[in-house]
């Protein structure tokens, strides 16, 4: 082999999801995914941790994150191994995405509480997974209590704060589990406990802190000076006030490095001492970043629940109802723009459980309907509603039922109400001067379901495209590890190399599109008078009270 | 013997429902239920024929009304044979009561079209059911043109034309099936049908014709000279018009004969010749009377619809929204009072079909759930909503659901909704001055779910008492035949002798009633919102403009 030659390399991506753990190995020249497994959590149920009597709780076991990376690395390795070319000197670097936020409680050496034998099956001590709405009303509570101090902080994560972030799960967790609360020295998101846990800089005072679960969800932005102030936090709770100081001042991106592997950890796995960890962020970040993300450009990252991810320059503005615009979250030096819809696969999941038929089925059987034929109009709101609306104690609601309505029609409904949601973001966004000139999907629904990628073109009357990988989030932990270990010299030129879309491209079908648009206006009146306090249909109540009873009914 | 005992006597009640045939033989003296017998129609859809396209439509095939009658009877018969005291030559009279208004289109010699060779799968030359729906515009173009000419034919049947009746379901066949139309000599109510064809008087001109499907279901009054006039029947169809002269002038209530069961059928089913046969009525009027049915008396008579029967003097009043006022309907001599749920079994058919899993199983998880525990609220319109809205074009609403909304919490939404549902019809007929002093319900559901009757009184905060017989509307035919064949001097004698309720009463919960009190105001929102075009919250275009995309899409 000629010396002139550049020497090929490879990374390896590993992407912590809500059921499982993917490792990908891939040549930092092409983006050619070369070994790849899948590690299913071992506990609770697929990964998830339920209260029978709260369908808002959900959490996950810490050990399940260490297992899963052992065996998903390590099966991973072995399928690389057959690749000619390939061998384990030439892994030069590893990076993470994990969903969030999930902040995990932890002791003064950075251990998870949950691993610790005392709290291993205690519910309020495990991972705080994303989708865990428990903090519904520490939620409004902050958000008021932002809106009435005069505080700035709501204004990079669309002006109201969400009971899946931060410190709404750990002022929960404060006021209804204060002995896990008091022992916790500190709180770490699930994103930065990975590479901390993997380099050996787990302690709360040193494991790196990633700008995309900081910026996006701790309210922590530079002009403020970081972490929301102790005067702020005393608002909510002394004690929160005084985890403050255990928190951290800092940030860094996913171009640094978390440290190098722990060599009983590469010996696990099969991987050489001194393989560098990249600084973790989350799933739907990284993911946008395996889908080839420019400016101009939306990557919907659909999976249980839908990230949707833009970056912009500098003079990219606050969106109102928009979760996050933080500079750096995505991509270093350019602003990300992270909106989403609380539950789209996970939606798709309900007819699906509540009947037994399999996925396959209703889509074959949701396909051989028209639009509109169903008579059926849904709200995507079974998981409350992350973007525009920012509100965890909305719910679902289907309208339109006979006594004929079938499984597949209410699941096609369910399809079609997720793609109204897409499109009152992707209106929402626009509408602040961000155009959205082209829009990428990925995720396995993508892969799995053209009837939904066919359903968003036609309701968004636009073209959709579809990543190329089937496992962007992965492969975009790859790219950030490569550009890490100095395998490119940038994200640009990273992205360029690694990532690319399907040739398949969904058109809007114009017949469809002209019934979608009636259901559409349908979808916006029942958003309005069911989602908006102040709209004169003054539905608003019906959603809250029926929480409010719920809640007594189960008390 | 001692010759001064009364000789025993028996009567037969035959009770047609939407998917079977019952037959019982009763003791005349005391009720006593010593023969019965189940048939299940053999043809469609558990004896509906439905149309994939449409669900709308739901047809009977006549040839099941035939083969039902035989072989119900001539069962239960066999079984009555081994009680002490019975004999076939101590039976006296046949009783019938039917589904309605279920209209079926006849030749000039009263043969069912449907039992023609040319028509017998005509869609629609076959018996109209109930529960079709699909002359809903038709409903709609009767009340407005009824309201705008003047006319006063809606006063009696709660102001709204409903598409479930008699004219609705001619003009939409005259329009959508002009050679079923034509062939027809002329229209017969299945209640009318039966006993027309049992004692040979078939022909149109001979057929009796009860005042119970005229009165409620054909806007037929003495007031303004029994069926509507040429005149305003030409507003809607000149042939319409033209088939007034084939109809009827006349009516007769349940305490007449119709004539006596024809020889032929009489060996079919192991009878002597010379029974008398009652005029027929609706299952719900003859199950009140089974229910034992007096002034302040509220039955229900809960199967796939319900049906709330009450009787009054003279003085009742008309009631908006309230189905039918109408002199005679139920016990002759006293005004006859009907209201409805269009879906209440039906409604919980849904999401058992759905899903799949049997009633008993989905009752006895919705067991273990408190009031409000499941966050849910349903509206119960999936079949439209007959009081008091009096709206086909209405549809179902589920609104509260999570991810983890699991079938049996759909299954109790159903239940409560139905709940909520019959509260407004309680409450409107106290409104207009009829006080509901005592409320029995019969049919299936109260036999066979607990739950259902609780939830029932805990919505409405009142005791609900179950009729003591399992097949009231039966009973009540075998009741009206009793009277008819002179075992009792009238129908209070012979419902004070033959009828009675459980000992079971369903008592108000006062914790559940505190509950479902916040949750009904929630429903009558719900209620308002989506069912009142003028009402301010405006949403009642929504379930219309579903409706009509769905037309459109399946045009």
């Amino acid at each position: 082999m000629s010396t002139s030659m550049p020497e090929r390399s490879f990374t390896i991506g590993v992407d912590y999801g809500t059921n499982s753990v993917r490792a990908l190995v891939v040549d930092t020249a092409d983006g050619a995914e070369i070994g790849t497994a899948v590690w299913n959590y071992a506990t609770g149920t697929a990964g998830v941790w339920l209260d029978p009597k709260d369908p808002h709780l959900a959490r996950q076991h810490p050990q399940d994150y260490i297992d899963g990376f052992l065996h998903a690395v390590r099966d991973a390795l072995l399928e690389a191994a057959g690749t000619p070319g390939f061998s384990i000197d030439r892994v030069v670097g590893i990076g993470v995405d994990t969903t969030g936020s999930t902040p995990i409680p932890v002791d003064a050496d950075g251990l998870a509480l949950g691993l610790r034998p005392e709290f291993a099956s205690n519910l309020d001590a495990l991972a705080w997974l994303w989708k865990d709405h428990t903090g519904a009303f520490e939620a409004v509570e902050i958000t008021e209590k932002a809106r009435a101090g005069g505080f700035p902080y709501l204004e990079k994560c669309g002006g109201v704060y969400s009971s899946e972030w931060f410190w709404s799960k750990i002022l929960h967790c404060a006021r209804v589990a204060p002995e896990v609360f008091a022992a916790a020295h500190s709180w770490v998101e699930m994103q930065d406990y990975i590479p901390g846990w993997l380099t050996g800089n787990q302690r709360p005072d040193r494991v790196p802190r990633g700008i995309c679960a900081a910026g996006h969800k701790a309210m922590y932005h530079r002009d403020w000076g970081g972490l929301p102030s102790k005067a702020f936090l005393a608002t909510l709770d002394p004690r929160v006030a005084e985890l403050r100081d255990r928190l951290y001042s800092d940030t860094v991106a996913v171009d640094t490095a978390a440290g190098t592997l722990l060599p009983w950890i590469a010996r696990e796995v099969g991987l050489p001492d001194g393989i560098l960890v990249a600084v973790g962020a989350f799933d739907a970040h990284l993911g946008a970043i395996g889908s080839g993300i420019k400016p101009g450009t939306l990557v919907k990252i659909m999976g249980t629940s839908t990230c949707d991810i833009m970056v912009g320059d500098i003079s990219t503005p606050d969106i109102p109802g928009v979760c996050g615009v933080v500079p750096g979250s995505v991509i270093p030096g350019m602003i990300g723009v992270e909106a989403g819809q609380s539950a789209v696969g996970d939606l798709f999941n309900w007819p699906a459980s509540l009947s037994g038929q399999s996925h396959g089925d209703l889509n074959r059987e949701a396909e051989m309907l028209a639009p509109g034929e169903s008579g059926l109009i849904a709200l995507d709101w079974n998981n409350g509603n992350r973007t525009i609306l920012v509100d965890q104690l909305l719910s679902g609601l289907l309208v339109g039922q006979t006594l004929y309505t079938s499984m597949p029609e209410i699941y096609r409904a369910m399809i079609e109400a997720t793609a109204y949601g897409t499109r009152m973001i992707i209106e929402r966004i626009e509408e602040f001067g961000v155009p959205v000139q082209e829009i990428v999907v990925c995720g396995g629904i993508a892969e799995k379901s053209p009837l939904t990628m066919q359903i968003y073109a036609d309701v968004c009357n636009r073209p959709f495209k579809t990543s190329r990988s089937a496992q962007t989030c992965a492969l975009g932990s790859a790219v950030a590890a490569s550009v890490v270990a100095g395998a490119h010299a940038s994200f640009g030129e990273a992205v360029d190399a690694m990532t690319g879309v399907k040739d398949r491209v969904f058109a809007p079908n114009p017949a469809a599109v002209a019934v979608y648009e009636r259901l559409f206006q349908l979808y916006r009146q029942l958003h309005d008078a069911f989602g908006r306090k102040a709209h004169p249909d003054a539905m608003y109540n019906v959603m809250k009270d029926l929480i409010a009873i719920r809640k007594e009914a189960t008390a």
